[in-house]
Parts: C-alpha cells; sequence; structure tokens
C-alpha cells in the first residue's frame, strides 16, 4: 500500500504534536514533513521527548514550497489569523488542507471581524470551506478540500445540543453551556496566568458572555438546525491537563422522561464510531474520554425544574483538536473513519 | 478575661479539625472536649500530625454528661440523622448548640423527610432551630440556642442569588446554580471514588436533579424572599483539596448593566465582615477563598441574552462549615464577628 | 491465525484492568475470562466505563475448573499470599502462569517468609519458577511454564543499577534507591491514607528500611551478578497516578566520565526493545514513560563526590506490572516481545 | 506601641507576597512601601486578589531614596546578582537589610563567582554579612545590619544534617540530600517547563551534581562544624505548590538506634520554637509543614545498611524564605522570635 504524504504546520504546540501522535500509528500516512515557528532545525523528539525512540525527524521554519513538494495533505495548526495567510498558498498547490484555526469556521467574514478583531484576508477560502464536524457535516466533508476543523469548546457544545433541537424537545432556543476544560486547551505559551502554582488548587471562569467560541456554536447550530440559537457560554479553567466537560441547560417544551430523551440521543447518533451515548443512570466523567476521539454524552431530566441537563465530555486534544482533525482526513480521502485510532 | 468553655463533638472529620484550628487562635474559648466516633481514646495530634506542637488533647467517644459537665457550647459535626440524636440533651442541660448537619435546617421535617428518607426524630428542636447563614438572619441568630449551620453549596447559592432576587432584577422565579467543589466536601472516609487516582485527572458532574442540597436552597431563600424559588442545582466534583465555586444563570427581566446590577450587590453586603463584591470586570477564582471564611461574589451581565450571571465562591470547610459555624457563635455570645478570624 | 485464550483472574484492580487493556490490543491473543473478588457477576466496562465500546464481558468469583476450560494462559493478578493458593492448580492443568504477586519472587521460601510474615504454601511452585525481568532472564523466561513477574519499584532499580554492577564499575556492593511512586502503584481499595485530599498537595516517605521490595531487589540483583549487593530502599508517595521515578546513588571505584558510563549503558540495552538510555545532559521525566512499556534510564556522574547517580523510570502499572507481564507472556509464547504494545 | 517600618523590594514574586503577608499580621511592624519591577505603579492587590479587603497599598518601580525615607528595615526579595546592586545603599543610610537572594551567603567571593558565573560586587557587604540561619547563628544575627538569608534547599538540608555530624555520629563526611520541592521554589515567571501541563502528572530530577545550593549547603556546614562535609545534593520537581520533602542520607560511624539519634536531634532542636523532631516510628509529611515556619525533622535508621535516614520536611515559602526572613527581623529587633506567627 502506497502511504499518503502529509505535513503538519505547527508541529511544535500541544494540538500539533498529537496530530503526529496520531498519524505515527496511522497505516495509510506518512508524515513528510513537520515545521513550525522555530529558530534553525530543531529535533521534534527534542521537544518531546516521549516520542524517543518512535520518531527522528526534523521539524523548521515553514517553506510553503518546501512543503507543497513533500506533502499531498496539509494540517495547519497555527494561530488564529496566522492560518488564512498560509492556506490559499497550500490550496492552489491542490493540497488538501486542515485547518485547526478558527479563520475557516465562519460562512461569514463579519462575523469573524466582529469576534476576532482582525479583518478576514481569505473570504475565498472562507465560501469554499466546510466546517468539520463529522456527525452534523459528513456529506460536505467527503467532497472538502479546505477543512476548518471545529474548536475544542464547540464540538461538545454542538454535538450535546443538537438531537434535543432537532427532535423539537425545546421550549425556547436558547441553551446555558457551562464548560470546564482542562489547560492544554489554552496552548503551549510561556503565560504567567498558566503557571502550575497559578491553576493548581485552583479553578475560575473566564470570558463569561464573551468568550469567541459563542458565536461559532450558535452559528453552526443555526447551520444545521435552519433556526437561530441563543447561546449563553461560560468557560472554566479546570486544573488538569486534558478533557471538555460541558454540561448543558435546556428547557423541555413539554414532559418528558431521561429515556425518550435518550433514545432520540441514540437514534441521533447510533452509527456514529466515535459518540456514546451514556444509559439512564449513568454520566460521563472526564476520565472516561481522555485519551480517546469521544464524544461521550449524558442525559439527565429534572421533571420539577423541566430542564433538560446534557453532560458531554471530550479530550480537547482529539476530538476537540488533532483527533477529528485526522477523523476528517479520513473523510475527505474515502478511507475508514476510525482509521488510526483503533 | 475568662474563657468560654467548648466542645467538638466529632473531631475527626474534615470540618472538626477546622473547628478546632479556629478556636485554637480564638481569644475567648478554650477547647475543653473533643470527641468522636473512635475506639478507645486517641491523641488528636496522632490524627492530624499537622496538630503537633500546638495542641496536645486527646479524643475519646462522646459520652453526653461528660461533654455537659466540660463545656457551655457544643458544635455537633456529625452525619445526618445522628446530630438530630445528641442535640436534645445538650439543648436540656442548657448549652447553646451549633449543627453543622442538615438536621435542623428545614422548617417543615415533611421536607427533612422526603429528601434525607429519614424520619425527623426532635421535631421540638426543628421548631427552635434557626438558619445560621448571619447575612440573612443575624438578628435570629443572636438569641438562637440552637442554630443550623448551612450547607456549603447552599452558603455560595443563596447569597449569590439573594441580591437580585430581592431587588426584582429577575424575571422570573428560576435560577440554574452550576456548582464544583473540592474533595474534602465529601467528608473523611474511605471510600473508592474518592481515592487520589479516580478523582486526580478527572471531573464530574453527580446527582444532577436530586442533590438534597436543592430544596435548603430553594427553602432558605423562599423565607428570606417571602415567595418561592425553583432550583436547578448541578454539582461537580473538582480535582483539588478546598473550595466551591458556583456559577449562577438568572433571567433579568430588564436590560441592566454590570454596574448597576454590582451596586446592588455592594449595597445588600457593604456592612458584611466576610463578603466582597468583585468590581467590574474581575471574578473571584478558587484559590481567593481558601483559607478564608470570606464568600467572594463576581457578576458578569450578557446584554445579548439577558443573563444575569453570578460568580460565588468560599472555602467549604470555612463559609461553607466551619468558619460560618464560629461566626454563628461569636454572633449567639455578643462577640466581635470577626473574632478568631482576623 | 488462530488467537491462544487467556485468562485474567484480580481483573478489578488497576493492574488487572490495565492487562486486559493491552490484551485487547494484541492480536495474537483473545481474553475469554474475567475474574475477580466479586459478589455475583458485574460488567467490567460498568466497572471502568473507559472500557465502554470496546469490550462487553462479565467478571464473577474465580472458579479455577471454569478458568481452566477457557483459557490456555492464566495471569493472576492478586494479592500476596492468594497467588499461591491458585497457582499450582492452574500448573497442574497444564496452563502457563504469569504471576504478578510477590508469592513466587524469592528462591528461598525462608526470605518470603521473612519479609511477609507468612508461610510460603507452595514451594515446589517457587522452585520452578522464574523471575521475569526479561532483559535480565530473557532465556529462562522462554522456557517458563510460572513467571513470577517483578515488583514496580524492583525493576526499575534493578535494570538501573545492574550495568554498572555489571561492569566493576562500583568501590562498593551498596545502593541507595530512593524511589517515588505514583498512587495507582498502592492498588485500588478504599483506605483513608490514598484519599484525594491526603495525597494531594503532599508528599511523604515511607516504610524506609522495611520496605518489602527491598530483599527482592537485592536478592535478584545478586543472583544476576553472583555477588550480593546491599540495598538502602526508600520509597516515596507522589501525588500522580502513574510512573515510577528511582534516584539510585553509586559510588564509582575510579574516575570514570557520564560519556563512559552512558556506553556501558548502551551496550548492555543495545538491543532491548524496552529500555532508552538517554544521553549526556538530558533525564528521563515522568511523564515521559506514562502509558509505555519502556524503562527510561539516565545518567549523571558528579567528580567532585565520585558519585554516579542513575535516575531509572518506569510506567508503574505497564513495564512496573501489566506491561511486563505481557511482555513475558510473548516471550514465553515465542512470540514477537513487543506484540501488543506497537 | 510604636510600629516600625518596614519596606519590600521585589513584592511582586512569590516570597515577596508571603512576606507582606505575615508582615500584616505582625503587632510591631508597618508595611510602608512595596516596589518591584513594574511599569508604573500597580495596586499589589490586583496582583494577587487573595489580598483584596486586607491591604490597599501601591506597589511601584524601586527608588533607593524613597524607601530610605519610608523605612527602617529593608527586606531584599530580589534575583541573584540584583541584591548586591541595591543591598550597599541602605545599609549606607543605616537601614537593616534582610536579603532573600544568594548574593551574601558564601563567606569567600570566589565560590560565589565559581557557581554564580558573575563577579561579585559587593565584598565588602559580604564581609559584614551574617547567614540567618538562627537555629545555628541566633547570636550572630542578633547583631547584624545585614543578614544573608538561607537558601530554601540548604535551610532544610543544614538543618537535618547538623545534630548528626556535631554529635560525631557519622561515618565520613558524606552526605547524600534527595530533596523534591514544589513548583513555587522556581519563582513566579512565565517559562514553558513550569506550564501546568508539564508539571502536572509529573515529577523530574534537575541539575544533578551542579545544583548551585550545593555549596551553601557544604561551606555553612563547614563553618558551623569546623571541618569540611562533602554534599550531593540532587533536587527534584514535585507537581505541588508548596513544601520542601528532603531525605538525607548518612553513614553512622557505629550501631546507633534509633532512639539514640532521636535523642540527640532533640538535645539539640529542644529549644527552637521552630523546629519539631518526630518522635519514633513517626516521619513528617510535606503537608503538615505547609503553611507553616517549621522544620519537621523524622528519623530512621537502618541497622541493615548502618545508614542514618533523616527526613526533613519545611514550607519553601516560610521557613524556606519570606518566614526565616521574618524570623531573622524579630532576632535582629530583639523582638520575641514567633511574633508574627502565632
Amino acid at each position: 500500500m502506497t502511504k499518503t504524504s502529509v505535513a503538519i504546520v505547527g508541529a511544535t504546540g500541544y494540538t500539533g504534536v498529537e496530530i503526529l501522535k496520531i498519524l505515527l500509528r496511522h497505516p495509510r500516512v506518512q508524515v513528510t514533513s513537520l515545521t513550525a515557528k522555530v529558530e534553525g532545525t530543531i529535533r521534534i523528539q527534542d521537544e518531546f521527548p516521549e516520542l524517543k525512540g518512535t520518531v527522528a525527524m526534523d521539524c523548521s521554519a515553514v517553506n510553503v514550497d518546501e512543503v507543497c513538494r513533500k506533502a499531498e495533505i496539509v494540517f495547519l495548526s497555527l494561530p488564529h489569523t496566522v492560518s488564512m495567510q498560509f492556506a490559499p498558498a497550500f490550496l492552489q498547490a491542490g493540497k488538501k488542507v486542515i485547518d485547526l484555526s478558527a479563520d475557516y469556521r465562519f460562512s461569514r467574514p463579519e462575523e469573524y471581524e466582529k469576534w476576532y478583531g482582525a479583518p478576514h484576508t481569505d473570504p475565498e477560502g472562507l465560501s469554499r470551506a466546510v466546517y468539520g464536524l463529522p456527525e452534523l457535516f459528513r456529506e460536505k466533508v467527503k467532497k472538502a478540500r479546505l477543512v476548518a476543523n471545529p474548536g475544542c469548546f464547540p464540538t461538545g457544545a454542538i454535538l450535546g445540543i443538537y438531537p434535543a433541537a432537532r427532535a423539537g424537545l425545546l421550549a425556547s432556543p436558547e441553551a446555558i453551556v457551562d464548560a470546564k476544560t482542562g489547560v492544554t486547551g489554552a496552548g503551549r505559551k510561556a503565560s504567567l496566568p498558566l503557571l502550575f502554582p497559578e491553576v493548581n488548587e485552583n479553578f475560575k471562569a473566564y470570558n463569561l458572555a464573551t468568550h469567541k467560541h459563542t458565536p461559532e456554536i450558535a452559528s453552526i447550530l443555526g447551520a444545521a438546525l435552519g433556526r437561530e440559537m441563543t447561546i449563553e457560554f461560560a468557560p472554566h479553567l479546570l486544573p488538569v491537563n486534558r478533557g471538555i466537560l460541558s454540561t448543558i441547560y435546556l428547557k423541555l417544551a413539554a414532559p418528558t422522561t431521561e429515556e425518550e430523551v435518550i433514545g432520540i440521543y441514540q437514534r441521533q447518533y447510533g452509527n456514529e464510531p466515535f459518540i456514546r451515548v451514556y444509559s439512564k443512570g449513568s454520566l460521563p466523567q472526564l476520565k472516561e474520554a481522555a485519551g480517546t476521539n469521544d464524544c461521550l454524552i449524558g442525559i439527565a431530566v429534572n421533571p420539577r425544574t423541566r430542564n433538560l441537563i446534557v453532560v458531554a465530555v471530550i479530550d480537547n486534544l482529539l476530538k476537540g483538536a488533532a483527533g477529528q482533525a485526522v477523523q476528517n482526513m479520513n473523510i475527505m480521502q474515502g478511507w475508514g473513519e476510525t482509521e488510526g485510532f483503533r
């Protein structure tokens, strides 16, 4: 079997190295290029010693022509506004691009500009990009050349809200998403508030009412449902390395049992290889998703308040970033969706 | 100055030892009796080596007569249903009792029985007990002989909701309390789910829609406001030792600014020695309350959704238990409310 | 390819479930029996929800005849003194047995009895058992029917000391092993000192001068080297889930450079699939071994004190227990030694 | 009572703020000046929100004249090489100076220059400075105008070794100090290796054979004992916020019991307000020192190896830095040594 050549642009972040780790186990690809914002050339196993013995590759500053010569598929694991500087060249060279930044997640450039505070420099790319949440948009991903990989928070939130909203269970289009994330979600950058003594034995809410993932959740749900939703998104920082647990509050239109709601979710996601809906009385915990590409969903109904509470758990670096990116690659290439994972 | 003698019944739990630590620094009291469910007699400093050098006291099984001979004030740090077996005898002997269990928190025995699944064996005590949340019921606490010390979750939730509800800001009587607690909140008992490897690098929701603190929050707010509130209470377990952060979602009746809401909270709590309302743009973090008897309150308003989000933080062992118990003692005795703390 | 049937006796501990997880990925085996000290029959995925979706197996109390009918290879993941109650029957039935307790690690029953305080009830098994540290005893493991899988602490300590001692580098037969272990090393049992609040933000030495792994390290090194060694073994408890880092202090007989020592270790272990000797100036960290079956070794030489310091790191549940057990199975069966791992 | 005015130069680090917290509770001093390397003027309670409600002070860049006008005692909580730029001016202005850097810890400038790689620019100050370990040098501290506050690692190591060495128990002048520190020991600076995900669930040795605290331990012990000692110092990084536990290995000259050794340590430190020697069979744990200015010492003797193992535990920010600095101030001023602590 000839292996497909793959490049990772931005290989020294938590997400970039996670893509690398999955691809090293993937039977159909060969990683042929690692680049990042580095001085000169480093050996990736010096930066991440756990790679020693499994990989011996150099990583240097990105050179678009060289990446194009070496690879057919390009993962962009770059900060917002940087991705859209690189994506057009790779697309023009005929490469398939999976972008993990927010740059191609919005259909309208104005919305991007409003929330990210920067002009969008590649509206053409934006118009071609497909939002890579396979459980909602698999058919579009199959044909995409540019996939906008979803944000970590939106992945769990959207998958947790969609079935109830689609089934017409809700009394209102409002959802409260109280999300708690591990620290790798903030990226790998030297920063006082991310030092161990600041995070350990601590917990905090941040960016209430203003977090940039809010419009992503709302607009993607709107596109999938064909109607607007109003999202209150409240992120919190957990003293753990990995994982996001979102507790989602929805108001039921009519009395509904837990069994009925669980049935609706199970029918929605019954064939999904990476979603597990928990049975009655059982809720997913953070560690049950850690290290997997799964989204775990638990359901509670409070008949007294008529609230539906959905608990959605993912590993922020896998289903929330690198894992979903590889899942998207598998779909774009027509490969088995779970290849590289099991 | 003659010191007042104090007994701690249930001294070997996380809360009991915390009461002891505060009282050791308290200028007006002398701890004269430590008892707990132990075999024979232990030395408390063997159980909690951090006490070595500061205390040398024995702790043995509770003997009511002996405790009555030794102490004028009795703290009951006992499990639910056990407290009400002991409280009547101490009251009859003329002691002031501060009970940290749930046994005396409800005005109606039926509510206790419904949520705690056990008959209430001391309805007379129940009718005399005062709910010891000083910020709402200080005048009653002053005259109380039996104080029901609030639960850890209800303390932050009630203090976070009350000013907005009282000021008529809310569109509905509904509140969602998404609470996250450190592990000492579960008490000090050998239990598989509380082992380090089960909690560390993990996070979970539990008892959704059914937690026993739900009716406590609702009934106390109802009593203070003179009207019913509906509470959705969702507790989560954090991998930290101490602290509770509650994120509270309320719907505003009319557009209101953050400044206006903060002003209302600051006026409500302006003279409170143990409440700090944060200024605009600043939210309290868990570690800022750890080790203190303070309740920290932060306010965010989302004009897009018209939600008011209140973040309330306490140390579950202090303002959520032992600290508030000592604060209540100070009030019952007519002492300075902050004595023993600063 | 016909798969070999395997049983895990003691499947509900941290080690037992780890064996299961490796075997589920192993191409040559089929797990056909899970047993443990349980009431009735449980589903293993209810006990360990991370298994949901990958396994659906029952686990019930051990019945020797039934295990013998179902499996050709038996892993015993049982407490000390319990293993030797079961091993004889499985051996008699012609099964290959890999025992993870200490019951078969000593050549002389008296030594076992002295340190474990219990009579040895299967001296015949003891005389046939092979100590399953492949890097020292691979040829014997190939022919073994009963393998005594090494203790977690001895694995790193022995692998860290052996090359220097064998090469005659040492001035004396003494070694100090200052070892630090994650909490899963203590097993999965409800116990006050292993509660999250007791371990978190804490660190302690324990069993100084008396830990039962001391004679195991000394006697195995003695057998491999043909001469006695004196071991000071000092274990400590780390607030992490997994991993052991041992800092080993040895006195050099003559001035020796780091390069020379590293060369000796690399020659000793050059062909070992599961050992990585770090290059000069680089020391292994705990997380670099976590999740792998590797033993990582770093070397520092202090010319001022003439001390050789060896840092040896393993994952206590893998190379320190379950992983090494599967490695031993692979060797016993004549399979590729890394099958199931990569 | 007139309060003595005190300045903290370097108030925004973990140590600086810890000095501030102790002094806020100290009955005899008034903090009159906070300075640090900051742009413009910040409010210290904005940097450390846990100070809100207890202090309202500005912090700006250091101006020596202004500090001299405001304060009689100056704490220098500055990086190495920076302290000696400031100390001379404060001394010349007649202030008492307590320096927490390494700049004044060595008697010979050459030793400083060898290990710190920088020329010493204040040899005169060096000759006047007193090493501020009260348990060994209390009489000198009483008369000092410039105190060199000990390093965090040397404090526990020296206090742990000194009694055994002084009593002539040791077979050789060699000591191995295997030390494990919490992360605040590294200071409060943005740095990739100190990020939460790098430290959490990890553990590592660092600077083996080369750490700069090695000569401090050796030279101070040499000065106190009147003979040289050889120190192997091996620091490790723990995933906790606070505390240092040092496991110290010493070889006994003759068979000695634990009781005998404990007796020697208790006689040495019997009157010390901040040292607690544990009784036979009991070892100090990290959390037992956290939040205190105590040094806790536990003793184990291994008759088989004739090793004496001393476990010494301190809070690195208190007895290892800020607490000991205040203790030194109390001694220099002739105040009660425990004032501000209890």
